[in-house]
């Protein structure tokens, strides 16, 4: 989809995304899958170039006088609101707490870019910022610094959250889908497509028998116990959230040069989650994910960076 | 509208904005006034205190390493996307350039988050993106990470766009309102009104005789040459965007415990801005700047800052 490969030179003065083939934005290009790819790669990336930069998939690395400092954004749209197991609230922290792990980082503060609609009910709003607030305090990561803005009744949903964050790298990390190898293990950290169950059962309306709970919770304990047992071993971090984890390994794969094989027996979905996906005709390898981590890890090192992930609360 | 003030322990448990008074969010509540001000110091500010952090009205300032780096985050949800002198995408670059200026920082980078509602026309989102590159190659503010969601027709109203910003602040600066002193003058950096009206006029299909066009612009050069001419003598900075140069000047008034007096003859108002004011019912003083900043300055070193002021295209 780059205008490169139809020899068009890259001026801006046209979309360089083909308007015959997507003259309008549809919801797909936000899901995480091949058209948002095409947005990102097509539009974004050329827009924004920096060269200069390390742009990773969940954040970029800069410096800062003498040190790393990660930088990550994320937009949380999300209905409903609340399911079980979380709320945008607590979603939008763990959301950007991950994608600060995920570039191995140290999370420091987050920001909160409120976007209402008008006619919102003020206690609901108490609700998600209190939630907020209570996975804050508990990550440990505190919001610094917000912004709010109110938009006409019909022209929004609710709430929408933007939150952003900034985290300290250690010179140590160095993670990059770039230094996977062959024979690189992937290690999961725990069972997938809770957390788009949990939102689908309730957005559906459909009833199971057991009910689901999403996964969404705080990584970087467990990425910090990984990257100390792993160090260097540990290549690639990756949390699985939109489009599963078959995107997220998709996308390593593309960037690595690499075929990855998974053996799809071995991953761990619940059964009441396979049943979910069976009734609504989902693959649980393609379901997001909001407490998971992919890491992929040197063979010598792969059975003492499990270890690791099992010993912490998140890796279980 | 503290909940201290009614006697009520802040546990959480209840909303801290009474119900009775506000049972909804309305659009006030996020204008940049009076109701916001209850709704940011009356719920945000108690969820996400963080004693040991500098809270400053535009940003954060907090240590990674031996630095300073100031932390921002604005959302954009402006109509019309398009308005003479810029757009959403040139006013979100600048309005997050601007408030880590405003900390006294020297901006390093910026993260993008777009809600993007289906069926936007793809043409519109390369205008913006085109719009934010110009605006952050101008400024020298890199785009460095970003996120894309995409929410349902009807849902939104074409483009929101969130940016977050991380600046270095260097060690002398401490720009603060409670540093401001009886007899510190206020300096203003141009004209006022001008992006405010800009915007009502196409929003209003109001034509004037002379378009007004946005002042919208980053402050960050104009920022430097203030603090090196002016040094601690310069006590706090604010770009008067929403609520106007009335509201900015009051807040530092409220927050430095002093009254600050404004002699409307010499604030400058474009006759054109004036006239539209006129017709709108408008008070110039309450209208937003996107390209104006206000500084309260030691007596003794305010014409020196009001020369470096004038050198700067910003500011002449």
């Amino acid at each position: 989809m780059s205008d490169d490969s139809s020899g068009i030179r890259f001026t801006g003065a046209v979309c360089p995304i083909p308007l015959s083939d997507y003259p309008t934005v549809q919801l797909a290009h936000g899901g995480g899958g091949r058209l948002s790819q095409i947005l990102i790669e097509g539009m974004f990336a050329k827009a924004f170039d920096n060269p200069e930069l390390e742009m990773l998939h969940d954040g970029a690395i800069l410096g800062v006088g003498g040190s790393r400092v990660a930088f990550s954004t994320d937009s949380f749209v999300i209905s409903p609101l609340f399911f079980p197991g979380g709320d945008i609230g607590s979603m939008a922290v763990h959301g950007t707490v991950n994608d600060l792990a995920m570039c191995g980082a140290q999370p420091l503060a987050l920001s909160a870019g409120f976007v209402l609609e008008e006619g919102l009910a003020m206690d609901v709003l108490w609700r998600v910022t209190r939630s907020m607030r209570d996975a804050a305090r508990a990550a440990g990561v505190p919001v610094v610094t917000g912004d709010t803005k109110v938009v006409d009744r019909g022209k929004g949903d609710g709430i929408y959250v933007n939150t952003a964050g900034i985290g300290w790298v250690p010179d140590a990390v160095d993670l990059d889908a770039r230094r996977v190898r062959a024979g690189d293990r992937v290690l999961l950290s725990g069972p997938i497509g809770d957390h788009g169950i949990a939102v689908l059962s309730v957005r559906e309306g459909i009833g199971f028998e057991t009910s689901v709970e999403s996964d969404s919770a705080a990584l970087h304990g467990l990425v910090a116990a990984v990257l100390e047992a792993g160090g260097e071993a540990v290549h690639v971090l990756r949390d699985p959230t939109r489009g599963g984890v078959a995107s997220a390994v998709v996308e390593i794969a593309d960037q690595a040069g690499r075929g990855i094989l998974l053996d799809e027996k071995a991953l761990p979905v619940r059964e009441e989650v396979r049943g979910a996906c069976e009734i609504l005709g989902l693959d649980p390898l393609y379901v997001a994910n909001e407490g998971r981590v992919v890491a992929f890890v040197a063979p010598d090192a792969a059975d003492e960076v499990l270890a690791a992930m099992r010993a912490d609360p998140r890796g279980r």
